[in-house]
């Protein structure tokens, strides 16, 4: 079973990009051409919806699966529109990964342990039907909250071990008032900080042949001085950043997030890549083709730094 | 807009019973007989998983719905099954409210801002499906995650306002390893606890006619001394109490999430109610009247109380 931290700083490697390309497809951003033929088929239905993201998502995916190693579909963009969008859900990891990119799951799940085994199982793993084991989702890393401790992280690092799967977990997020726990002091600590330091042990039966454990964490451009500490607690954990252009960071914000050899994180950017046409004055037919560009846009900021 | 606490306190005083049925359903423990017909029409396939799951629930809530005021289904055991899985969830949801149930979606949602949006519309409000606002699941209350703080919870905070929901963000979970973040010293407080302040802030401004606010909380039976100083931090919090029954917790353990006049929680037992015909050896042709008995019980567990 190949190792998901080694198949992804691999791929990273090979393609010399640290970037995911986050899929969260608003409707009501989707290029009018790409709705409006799902509308002729499917009517003013979440059926229609679904596969006017799917269809979006193919062009994104056949436009940088070359230059990018992974996406992040957020799946909150999905399921809000019932199963129809889970479904969508479901066809774009599958579609991502036949084009050769990883795909991290972005849900933050988690519960008590004998429900986030269900998560792992039908994220990550497989579900038992009917006597066969079956692989319903199968992204290949899922992000999970860390507040109910080692029990409801448990059943992830063991489908990560037996699956060759990953999960990120949160540590700092990107919002502004991530500080309202996660910056609290926690004795000569900030509660994120903490938790760093259980992520760490977590992580610390699955690291792979290039250094990194298949645990990683969730840590936001938006604090940089706190990547720094975090980077010192968790040398082993690959950081899953988001909060790169849209929400404010820029290259300088999340030089922390690496090591100084340019390793161990990998930087997100959602709204800024897959609807750079709108940013960028473009016309929605080339939203794919502006989409390519700001993603070796990003890529060359990024390439700055090491 | 009707008030979602003022819906459910209501419901519990006319039932005279402070109680939810979680639907968990673990495939392995449906009936034979709802799984073989399931199978018969579908084959062995998600699409008959989600049948077996549905019939399953069907004959819980026909069995439970005129003595128990709410259903909370476990989202993981569905969309575990992926999409047809989901689809099982929508149904149940809307099933148990045409019996006259209210439903807290089990699902420990959260996000950044414009993320959790779509998590609060697509569980809770209306999305826009192509200019029009559209119902997706449609459950009366959610449970949510804090881990981002404020950001994270306005969106929940303003569909409960708009649209007459309940949100019961996690505070103080009934596994073992709870304490390893929400046992933490922060200042003078616990972390819970400190949580717990956050929480009693977001619901200030959702106080309904009964005095609960529509922002509740969840805190396990397993932890009765720290419900004490959680119901006096959160005294407008309706507390949402897992862990009794299979968990370990008994009626003296979830006495503490009450105010002293009995009203102010709601306990929620899951496969010791929805499996007991497998507890109780008893054949799997009666489960729902076994379900009913073990609601029955229950409540007369808890009435001793106050």
């Amino acid at each position: 079973m190949e190792h998901f931290a080694d198949k992804l700083t691999n791929l990273i490697s090979k393609l010399n990009n640290p970037t995911v390309v986050g899929l969260d497809p608003r409707l009501s951003q989707i290029p009018e051409f790409i709705r409006a033929n799902a509308q002729k088929e499917f009517g003013n239905t979440t059926q229609a919806v679904a596969k006017a993201i799917f269809d979006f998502n193919k062009g994104i995916i056949d436009a940088v699966h070359d230059i990018v190693p992974a996406v992040k579909p957020q799946i909150a963009f999905y399921e809000c529109y019932g199963h129809h969008g889970f479904r969508a859900y479901e066809e774009t990891v599958r579609y991502a990964q036949k084009k050769g990119m990883l795909v991290i799951g972005d849900a933050k799940r988690n519960d008590i342990g004998s429900t986030a085994e269900a998560y792992a199982a039908g994220h990550l793993g497989s579900v038992d039907i009917f006597g066969t084991p079956t692989s319903i989702v199968n992204a290949d890393a899922l992000t999970v909250t860390p507040y109910l401790g080692t029990d409801g992280i448990a059943p992830f690092t063991k489908v990560c071990e037996s699956d060759g799967k990953g999960i990120f977990v949160l540590v700092r997020t990107s919002n502004p008032s991530a500080d309202e726990i996660q910056g609290q002091t926690v004795g000569d600590q900030l509660m994120d900080e903490h938790v760093a330091t259980l992520v760490e042990g977590w992580g610390r039966g699955l690291i792979g042949a290039n250094g990194f454990s298949s645990v990683g964490a969730v840590v936001g451009a938006t604090y940089p001085e706190e990547a720094k500490a975090l980077r010192n607690i968790m040398p082993n954990q690959i950081f899953l950043v988001p909060g790169y252009g849209a929400q404010g960071g820029d290259a300088d914000s999340v030089k922390n997030c690496f090591h100084s050899n340019g390793t161990g994180a990998i930087v997100n950017s959602s709204r800024d890549i897959i609807f750079a046409y709108v940013k960028k004055g473009k016309p929605a037919e080339s939203y794919a083709e502006a989409a390519r560009e700001a993603a070796l846009a990003m890529k060359k900021d990024l390439g700055k730094l090491f």
